[in-house]
């Protein structure tokens, strides 16, 4: 934003309330459920979508979820299931009667199913499969034949397609001849002889063209095919670089074998940021709505990770007890310096697992961007460097501890601008998830790398 | 996943290199530079998407960029410029010759137009503006009106409606007699007599039902109107939550004005991922390719916020140099318990900010995440605090500095997680982004609360 727009316009403020659940709804809701009425719970349901019946289920306890569902008993949709978080949906199917599961499932499409059914114990998955009907659950269980996170598992199966030789009035023919056609489509995918896909055609450029336009030649001109066992992150990563609407998905004869609408991509993008975030602070897969022992068992591994860097930086520390033994003050201000660096770290890696991600971080400008952080490193370590100085003779007297503290803070924040840079890049190419493991080495080598330069400057120059 | 997933099936593969630009292919692009054979260049770069271009363009340097741009002359697309990094953008738009920036600035729909002007200094603003035919620039202007981020400047101006009474029939033979339609549309809108949308027709259902049907009748089930002045992220998390693909936008009489598509919601979700990102991390707004003057103003702020909590806990412990004096492990093992509290604290932190945001952590069940968060500390807590106590009895000889140790764990951990749960609602409650403010204030406390527990029990303990 110039300067010009901070002074000349107004932004659009952010509602917080906009799209939230109205409490005194929920609170209709469950006088109603505590009463036991039936008909009020029904109307009062009515006007919500199912991606918001999802998260008041999500909002409630066990105990008033399980009174909800049971009193709405038949009303309850498919589509609920899958908007629910992984984390209470097994116990939400565990509540719904076979007949109301079987029934909620049957409305969904194919690649809902999948969605729903992956991540689930063995007995369940089962339950829901034998739900289906037959043809439904033939696609199903091909789709999990697919890896995990694949376009292949992302994919709906029904594809409306079209010779390449074809033209508009063939196809507006064609279509308008269908018993039944998919809920969302977007595009006629042009076919080869052999199905393999060579272009897209929008509805809207076919509604616009006259009958004897060859579909060829109104096809798009951004054209992506996705391979079946793509991972769901590059797609999502393609869906979001190309603009695309819907690409179609091959096989590995390159034979068209289903289609990847940019609904399901938004989901994904929004699933891989949630991941990266997350893994950022050391969270691993957490949400809101996992129990105690989950959560525990979820963040023990970070803040172990953690301890043992901590221990590291404590033998630094050690290495100098002489010194701090004659110099208390030492002590009170040697975690500033760690602090600080740990901090310009956390910039720094975070600029650079980001840009990893976004494929914006390659061999062509890693070291024009590690020039870029060891300087910023070195301005504000100087900076800080100064008011340190500053600080440090004003509380404690003589000008040596500030000298000390000053080339320390710089040392440090110029080493942080170096390791946040590094680290991630170096992790990606021996092929571990930067996001993942990043803070945990720029830290260490910060908190070492502080408290050495300020203990042993004080060593040296204080005794 | 679930642990028979663990056992049973493959995941997909993360390609790291899929759709990054090929390194071979730059260095053909740039051998044609350095040669300056223009054919070369436009042969090379013809298979290049706009959006590839712009990755290119921002991790070359600028002399290699000003040159590639002065020989690619009028082959510069009008996507590129919308593709491109911000922090870039005005430096190749000064590059760019008037004719070249005329003719590619024509290309684009309006509300890439306003995307494009809307950051720029005034003259290069002017100079864009100019070069549009008049009606581009008045709906161009128009747009300008609305506030920064809101609805308004996401829409395209172009709609297709039909009024609500219209059949099947009619509202294909419409679209086949309109000389233009739009580039990107997916939906009818249906429209009362005073232009108010009342539902969205796909052009699927459209083209699978027969003439003589009612519009009405096969309008989407959802179906959301988007207010003018709502702010762009609310939009996005309309689109996520409601998988809308388009949606019109209406307004303050509730008339349609426009409309938004998911490619367009999906590019601001992104952003806004970004943004919570870099702001938990203290980054700002900052990307890669700001520069160095740019980048350390960016980030001195957070630090310098930093520098003063750390001054606070510095504090903590100068209470405590007495206590320091006579036991000098206390110096060697004070950081661990900080370190550890502030890890805990930002993983809860990290949770909390990232459910308000997707409005899952509400005033119905803040008090079971908290009590959630606390007794994960508890337990996370005491399992460290029996692996401290240990190590502190075998590094140091005696118990005492084990009880300590291990006594101010347990606090450290059940604070940072009622402080990082409760302190980002509360930043929500009183309007402060909670993802902007939640870090400093949560490890101020940590810090405190870890060395006055840890030194304050040590000198009730110890002495």
């Amino acid at each position: 934003m110039s300067e010009y727009d901070d002074q000349h316009e107004t932004e659009a403020e952010r509602d917080e309330d906009a799209y939230a659940l109205d409490p005194q709804a929920i609170a209709r809701i469950m006088f109603a459920v505590d009463t036991n009425d039936r008909d009020r719970l029904l109307s009062e349901m009515e006007p919500l979508h199912a991606a918001d019946i999802a998260d008041l289920l999500e909002q409630l306890n066990a105990f008033d979820r399980r009174r909800l569902i049971e009193l709405y008993s038949n009303e309850f949709d498919g589509e609920i299931l899958s908007e629910l978080d992984e984390s209470i949906r097994e116990d939400v199917l565990s509540i719904l009667s076979p007949e109301v599961l079987a029934e909620a499932v049957r409305e969904l499409d194919s690649d809902d199913v999948v969605d729903l059914v992956e991540d689930l114990e063995e007995d369940q998955q089962e339950a829901i499969l034998e739900a289906l009907e037959d043809s439904d659950r033939a696609a199903v269980q091909k789709s999990l034949t697919y890896p995990e996170y694949s376009a292949g598992r992302l994919m709906q199966r029904e594809v409306v397609m079209a010779p390449e030789h074809w033209n508009v009035g063939e196809a507006i023919d064609f279509l308008r001849d269908q018993e039944e056609l998919p809920d969302q489509f977007y595009h006629i995918v042009l076919v080869d002889p052999r199905l393999r896909p060579v272009g897209n055609v929008t509805l809207g450029k076919l509604m616009g063209s006259r009958r004897e336009i060859l579909l060829k030649s109104i096809a798009e001109e951004t054209f992506h095919v996705i391979p079946v066992t793509q991972d769901e992150g590059d797609v999502a990563y393609a869906f979001n670089q190309y603009h695309l609407i819907s690409a179609p998905v091959v096989d590995e004869n390159d034979r068209l074998v289903g289609v990847i609408t940019i609904d399901d991509a938004m989901v994904v993008l929004d699933e891989e940021h949630e991941e990266d975030i997350m893994r950022l602070a050391g969270v691993g897969e957490g949400g809101l709505n996992d129990n105690i022992a989950e959560t525990t068992r979820q963040r023990f591994p970070w803040l172990a990770v953690n301890l043992v860097t901590a221990i590291l930086a404590s033998l630094v520390i050690s290495m100098f007890e002489d010194t701090i033994a004659k110099f208390v003050s030492l002590a009170v201000l040697m975690p500033i310096v760690a602090s600080m660096g740990g901090n310009a770290g956390t910039q720094s890696l975070t600029v650079a697992v980001r840009a990893i991600a976004t494929k914006d971080l390659t061999g062509r400008n890693v070291w024009r961007v590690i020039r870029r952080e060891v300087l910023v490193g070195l301005v504000n370590g100087t900076i800080f460097a100064v008011v340190m100085g500053i600080v440090g003779v004003l509380w404690f007297g003589g000008p040596e501890l500030g000298y000390v503290i000053a080339a320390a803070m710089v040392i440090n924040l110029v080493v942080a601008g170096f390791a946040g840079t590094v680290i991630p890049v170096v992790l990606e190419r021996i092929g571990v998830d930067p996001a993942l493991a990043s803070g945990a080495f720029v830290t260490t080598v910060t908190d070492v790398v502080g408290f050495f330069a300020f203990l042993g400057l004080a060593g040296m120059w204080l005794l």
